[in-house]
């Protein structure tokens, strides 16, 4: 297999370095050591820090397994539960740590940078997009009340998700994905 | 009335410079200044910045009227929702910007300093544990199910909460409240 490219190093290591410190944290230099690459060499492949966090936001969105919520022959909502255990498993091998890319640079970032706030909000509207289209096949098959809101049941799912990741890391255990995952499919959904 | 001392001036000016730039953006520096005191002052005050982002939370936990939660002759769930109606409206006036700093200290932190992490997790537990005060009285009164998990169900509450307010912040508007006032006060409470 041919080795990544030199790009491809930095790219990656830019998304594991923002994941895991944060973007106010994470420096130039930190990148391109992580990715054993020369100090200065990552302005040959990015204009700018903010290029690499949303090319790091573009890849992380790419991880997330929406195709879990689409997998053929399942109940809609074994999908939707699916696609958060996933996500679960994800933060649990970290220790709790990291929480979502998408919502630390929401919580870190998005006050101060517009194109970043711009592409946060983006990947949220297409993720509860993705989750409200579940939830209304859900519906369509009689699994879920339809006087439901789909779309804005979907949006607060992903806000309760966001937050639950958040304490899960304060509390360093998965008490808070659990109580999500009873809430979110016993009350919620019920 | 007598002038703040130093130390009060530089505690507030650091509450407000963590709370609207994060922990890791703001320097010691932007505190004195926004203090309005001399560089390098700061260290006749506070051990360390650590130690003035703990006196922030403890701070910032005072601000988030507790107290409405308990106030005497209001319904239980008239309660809980003026709490958040409150924290909304002063989210609101910050043109949906800074979030809660418990959550932004939980999402920026907590994966990187033992003790900010520990002082985050027992302020959730804490503010989960008042709403869960006002669930069981709302459930005493007949106002609630009781068969739901008054303690679990506020941890769920505050968990939506926090991540409402990241995805209100990346939107730039009050959408993402707006749905977690309905879903909460309709749908998880119903």
């Amino acid at each position: 297999m041919a080795r990544a490219s030199k790009r491809e190093q930095i790219a990656q290591a830019a998304l594991d370095q923002f994941h895991s410190r944060g973007f106010h944290a994470t420096g130039i230099n930190d990148i391109t050591a992580a990715a054993g690459a020369p100090k200065g060499s990552f302005y040959n492949h990015f204009p700018s820090k903010e290029e690499s966090v949303l090319e790091a936001l573009s890849r992380y969105g790419a991880g997330l397994r929406f195709d879990i919520l689409t997998t053929p022959g399942q109940p809609p909502l074994d999908r939707l539960r699916a696609h958060f255990e996933f996500l679960g498993r994800a933060t649990a091998v970290t220790g709790f740590s990291r929480g979502c890319l998408v919502g630390n640079l929401g919580a870190e970032v998005a006050d101060h940078n517009e194109v970043i706030r711009a592409a946060v909000s983006r990947n949220f509207d297409g993720w509860a997009a993705a989750i409200g289209q579940v939830l209304a096949e859900a519906q369509e098959a009689g699994d879920l009340d339809a006087g439901l809101d789909s779309g804005e049941t979907a949006r607060f799912i992903l806000s309760a998700w966001e937050g639950s990741l958040i304490v899960a890391r304060a509390d360093k255990s998965s008490a808070a994905l659990d109580t999500f995952f009873r809430m979110v499919f016993e009350v919620v959904l019920r």
